[in-house]
């Protein structure tokens, strides 16, 4: 089998219900082994060892996380400044833990969703925390608001054996990776991926299959994996959105992810659902 | 096979490489084959045969829906009182042209996100559409909100050849349906669809699967469509969520979804994405 996306998995336990309990999560705040996620230009911040670094609770913690093994876990807005650029978080994506990275995300994009919603969207006035941090009220109109998940599909596109890759203009030198772009309103996944799949690259394509997903926490996204199959090989290639598309043979594939000197392209890293996508590929568990 | 869930389909050519050339998009509206949604009741106006209703462009449309086979379509925020209950709308469910419901979601979402979004989450301005309608700009932090898609997992969970189905407190007497909740920041389908299930109905599932999705413009959802199966059969009921749970066999569901009258529970409608999530199971495509 082919490994989980990163950012993949259970995560701790939410404890849902205790959201509409404040004198419950009040206590929780209270209890002796609470804790909350420390903060480091933006993301939480990480150990040599790429696990999450907790401190005490200091006071109103607004965001609760849930019980990590009976832990209360505590979140708040990170201080200071925050990089615009989420691709400066990627460096460290690369020593995060796979096993706290769920929570990174959940608390990144918990963070990413205030930062950015402190006034209603209803009538503009100032809106607080409630529910635990997992949803703002408005402290004039009384609309509550909870945090945006933007789904994207991101996607693979195979005809006669080769896969359509393509490369972003901000991508490093050599990498091409899965195509993708958000799910609009009034859309199915599949409509999302042959509309996507259109306009970036000019193919059309059927027997489009899901493969697994990934929450992508810059800001605040869920990655829907599927594959595809191209009723062509022509391209017509969007230049405002790609440098370039090509299609790689399933050996191209192979050695670039196994990190071959010779291979024809850099793959995308091992953080990124599209990567997990190729080991489905190449395992032929995407057929 | 099993039908498409309602609402999916490729719907128009949104042609959204125009959103970026505004006024490429003001020629549109100059054509005279260019219209207009029709809206009744904070939704889109049908006719007899079900079929959407559309009217001359009058000035400034400003949501850019698309092509339909050439003809620019068009869309306004609807005036007078919007139903706050999306229940309201569904009586005209029933009615609605299959070939329409893509563009009718479109719409109807598109429309509910900017009801909801005169003034931007960042700073509290006033904000105007952009991008022919498919986003808002601040006024005063230029700061760009897109629309919403919030997706949901909608899910079957199976165990022993049986199947579990809920009800809630506002569904008509004796339905029963699939159990659903939104996607939250920092999970995957996979775990959003094991944490609702135990949430819910204290079951805990492996070997989840996607089936299908369908956008769900109630205000603007996208139902991803699954099923799992359960580790046991003894529930524990969310009350506050749900009036009851219960496992149903093979028989009891084919029975439902015919229409039998002595069936044990009534099926959801022929426009819920749960029905098309029970006929792939019954049909056995779901295995």
């Amino acid at each position: 089998m082919p490994p989980e996306p990163f950012f993949a998995g259970p995560g701790i336990d939410r404890a849902d219900a205790l959201r509409a309990r404040p004198d419950e999560v009040a206590a929780l705040l209270g209890n002796e082994r609470a804790t909350a996620v420390m903060w480091s230009d933006g993301a939480p911040a990480l150990g040599i060892d790429g696990r999450l670094q907790w401190q005490s609770v200091a006071g109103d913690e607004p965001l609760f996380l849930g019980l990590d093994n009976g832990v209360p876990r505590f979140s708040t807005l990170p201080d200071g400044t925050v990089p615009t650029d989420s691709r400066a978080h990627f460096g460290m994506l690369g020593q995060l833990a796979p096993d706290d990275a769920p929570l990174f995300a959940a608390a990144l994009s918990l963070a990413n969703w205030h930062r950015r919603h402190g006034f209603c969207s209803v009538c503009g006035s100032p809106t607080d925390p409630n529910r635990g941090g997992w949803s703002r009220e408005c402290r004039s109109c009384s609309a509550e608001h909870y945090p945006r998940v933007d789904p994207v599909v991101i996607m693979l596109a195979e005809h006669n054996g080769r896969m359509l890759l393509g490369r972003q203009p901000q991508y490093p030198p050599g990498r091409y990776s899965a195509l993708a772009g958000f799910v609009e309103p009034g859309e199915t996944i599949e409509a999302a991926v042959a509309r996507e799949l259109f306009e970036e690259a000019g193919i059309r394509v059927t027997n489009v299959r899901y493969l697994a997903s990934q929450p992508w926490p810059f800001p605040s996204s869920l990655m829907i994996g599927a594959i595809a199959d191209s009723t062509g090989a022509a391209l017509v290639i969007d230049r405002t959105e790609l440098d370039d598309a090509r299609w790689f043979t399933r050996d191209e594939v192979k050695a670039a992810l196994t990190g071959d000197g010779g291979a024809s392209f850099l793959p995308p890293p091992r953080f990124a659902i599209a990567r997990t996508l190729l080991e489905h590929w190449v395992a032929g568990s995407a057929s």
